[in-house]
């Protein structure tokens, strides 16, 4: 086969902006589902009770968002290497984009039952099928000649691999112990994104 | 009648900008229309049940976000070639996003309805007229002088019109086939979206 | 006072940027306002009946969406010209996306009450607000030195004015007449997107 | 430890590219939340009493909508001096747009209940939040070398902090006073966005 006289560019550049406007509407929508309850009348007790009722709600947006903003950074920093895509890398970029369209789902899903293995089940899956969908771009891109953009040092791709798989290994662990206790269970939630503040190998690389 | 002086250069990017942000808002509130039904308690049965409940939503949210994703991807390949735009090629882009906009409405109708004619008619029109929308952009920009941004060769042509209008095929057969089983309909839906899958003609002219 | 060394570029490409998603957003939710009614069986009679119940809402969004689209033009065309900002610009520009996302709720007036004139009075007032806070953007460029990217020519400038003006003029006309009768009042507003698909004198300045 | 070779750029656009969509999705969902009643009959009295239901939350989006004009504005401003990011830098922005998709929920909060302290309190927390934390991004991106892409003068660093603490002083004290006259309260935040239209020394850096 003789090679094409008219190679396109395909930059990644539009992918990322159809990631950042997905991501942008993900985090809001969370909010949409939040709806704090009405006050019954001026008293400190009747804002203690309303506070009180939307509480585990705010609670799972507030994990849900800081999540996605750590996907988004991860999405973000991927792209600081790659720099062209094609059909398939583009469709794994849509399967990764539906998984974190779902993670409003899934936060209500949470947010909205009591805590139970059920639900603990289905958004630490959720989570960990965005961080798996994002691994697998990945993977394609830098075994893809003429994907990247810049010499991927080796500790790079170690300490990357990393940070893409630490998530869903916490999050199996979280679900199993879900069947015994829900409440270690969610700690496991409230716990992963303090594990992406650990000062790590990437800094150094970063300005 | 005299050349202008100031002929303006009307980039598409603005365009594609605005496209990335429709896509990325419709992609997403497909999942608001989604609601998981509240567990009645902590029984597998329970669980298995609530999941039955919100499968069908489900399974059309994935169909009609990786045929948003796909066409997508044919708005984002047809502006590899174009490179300008004027009132005239905006106004068929306001109309394409607007058959866009109109996928979550016609997505929640299929997925609320028992299967049959009527909402699979429905969903194959609006997703017809997404396709067929796109397309006319597409033939007014290579038939449009100063438009295209490098040299469209005719192989390309022939292969971006058979990706255009292939899906308005497959959902016409597949409307008329719902009025006698809804149920061999729906399939044609489903494989659709794998037709985009098989290696084409185009995939050499990608990094 | 002395000109400070460090004057800032400022460019327009950002408040654009805001625009673009501000316009994708409030474009893709009207659609969500739209509900279409569940079919009660698989008849001809049934499907009618619930397209016949969707239609003017259908119709409301259609209006609303091609106005919105011919506003997002005029704000991209407005910015082949104007290339820087400053702070007072941007408040223009803040008011205008206020008018923008109100669309979405006027629209919705609109469609769910009766034809009459508190509605009309309402969505035109709204369309309106529109376009004059787009032209006072428009204005306060073409006045301020160091705005404009390239020379406006005079038959550029007059035309633009009529473009920006014509809609509010309209709609105040079918204020009026929506008194007497909102039926004819509310062809003025079927009628005006037609109006910007007349060829004027700008299209010689555009590929 | 050894210089690394191939230290990433981390250009801040892609932050300000989530930012504009997160602001543009905020923005406009907050009139989602907005209902205008159904009018009884044609009357002008049906329209006033419609109307005058409206009203409070209308207001309530207005002053938000603006607010966050103002926020987007200086978020907007920050980025003309700084050029770079890094992991801290982005997970304080992530902090950021947590507060600001959470305006809609206490805008919401306020709007639908009667004027009280506990809802201007969780109102003024928030929006003070918003503020801090972009504050805080700021202070992170001077003191922190290769951020900045151009020379900060002393003028604009002074003034820039008066502009990001001013408003979470003025809604403190507008806390305290709703304690004992919540109408008195609202007018601070009726009143904060109009100290942003005062003349200041930021002026003479913009075009």
């Amino acid at each position: 086969m003789e090679e094409p006289k008219h190679k396109l560019p395909l930059r990644s550049s539009r992918l990322e902006s159809l990631g950042d406007g997905i991501f942008a509407v993900a985090m809001t929508i969370l909010v949409i589902e939040l709806k704090w309850p009405d006050l019954e009348d001026d008293s400190w007790n009747a804002f203690a009770s309303s506070f009180r009722a939307v509480l585990p709600s705010l609670l799972c947006y507030i994990i849900s968002f800081i999540v996605l903003g750590i996907m988004w950074f991860g999405h973000r920093m991927m792209f600081e290497y790659i720099g062209r895509t094609n059909r398939h890398f583009i469709y794994l970029g849509v399967l990764f984009y539906m998984m974190v369209c779902l993670v409003p789902l899934s936060t209500q899903f949470l947010a909205e039952n009591k805590l139970q293995w059920g639900t603990i089940m289905v958004y630490g899956l959720n989570l960990s099928l965005c961080n798996l969908t994002l691994y697998a771009q990945w993977v394609y891109a830098i075994h893809r000649e003429g994907f990247l953009e810049r010499e991927l040092p080796y500790e790079v791709r170690k300490e990357a691999k990393i940070s893409f798989l630490i998530s869903p290994v916490v999050y199996a662990i979280a679900i199993i112990i879900s069947i015994w206790s829900p409440t270690i269970s969610i700690f496991f939630f409230i716990l992963t994104p303090l594990l992406y503040l650990i000062p790590n190998k990437l800094d150094k690389y970063m300005p």
